[in-house]
């Protein structure tokens, strides 16, 4: 498999016809801000019936992820190097079923709210491109931003389904990234929240 | 003063009529759980125009806190020995205007997830005994405890106010518990949750 196989490189151009990249009507997860990818890789070998899809925006981690990825021959896993203020232009209404937000910026200023990726301009845009019943997984070390995003959620009308303030106590068969396995390793709590759309 | 006067000894007697007990209407924080008092204490030196309940159901530490409030006078504290479970026969339908649960017991087993002070059963006498825009601060250090609240509160559709998972991290000026002293002086953190009651 070529490096090119993982990535679109047009993908405006198929919004609203993911289904036909991968060939298949199972569900798409995304990813935003995937950065050296082991958790989106993970993720797609464990769940073959899933396509996974993983966004990021710069392009020297990009390479790395590839690197990493292009071993295992994923089908269902590809990589779009973009922004995620552009999502709308690569995705249709109610064509993603899950979205994952790992260890996001934090963009601690308050002059930088809106550029965080549970404030309510990204929210409204992941409300447009999830499924009916769709979610958002987000994992973070950052407290602020944890914070921020818990009342950030509430506020814009998310259900919320699960949540920990210590992900790795008590719980097994995390798909971790990079980052959280530093973390991990080092003992330090890890923030989680699931949440759904509502009705 | 003598310790009989912070004491309310046959509170359902006065049910519906606390405004009179205190000889103003002031409005009422209800603290479950006082345990040694002195996060109450605290609470009605610095608020000489809110009336503090203090409610617990062990004796042995009611005699310590009596002890500890006793030379301040405060005429703005009550004191109730009583259990938690018996709450609507104290207290009136909007008659608490906040109610604080600090380190409470956790009961970590399933099988006792009806004690859990912030389980559903619980919630609904809170929302009976509060004002329309009452509200709940709760504070622990028990992360299994904070978890299962705040899933119940959002389900049983109380409004998020304020939040954090390391409240002596960035903020000051915060009324502490006994308990609360320990955890803060080894850097451990305390969950913090504020709620209020829907219309």
């Amino acid at each position: 498999m070529q490096h090119e196989d993982l990535m679109i490189f047009d993908p405006t151009a198929v919004k609203g016809n993911w289904q036909k990249v991968f060939g298949n009507d199972f569900p798409i997860h995304l990813e935003i801000g995937m950065g050296k990818g082991k958790f989106l890789l993970e993720q797609a070998m464990r769940n073959p019936n899933v396509n996974f899809i993983g966004i990021e925006k710069y392009e020297s981690v990009i390479v790395v992820s590839l690197d990493k990825m292009a071993p295992y021959k994923p089908t269902n896993l590809k990589v779009i190097a973009m922004d995620a203020t552009n999502i709308m232009e690569v995705f249709s209404e109610g064509e993603v079923a899950k979205i994952y937000l790992n260890f996001s910026d934090p963009w601690p200023k308050k002059g930088h709210t809106k550029r965080r990726l549970t404030s309510p301009k990204f929210l409204e845009i992941y409300r447009t491109i999830l499924t009916n019943e769709g979610e958002i997984e987000l994992k973070t070390d950052n407290k602020r931003f944890f914070e921020y995003s818990v009342l950030s959620l509430f506020e814009n009308n998310w259900r919320f389904c699960d949540f920990s303030v210590d992900l790795h106590d008590g719980r097994t068969d995390i798909v971790t990234t990079e980052y959280e396995e530093k973390f991990k390793a080092k003992g330090m709590p890890i923030y989680y929240l699931k949440v759904q759309k509502k009705g």
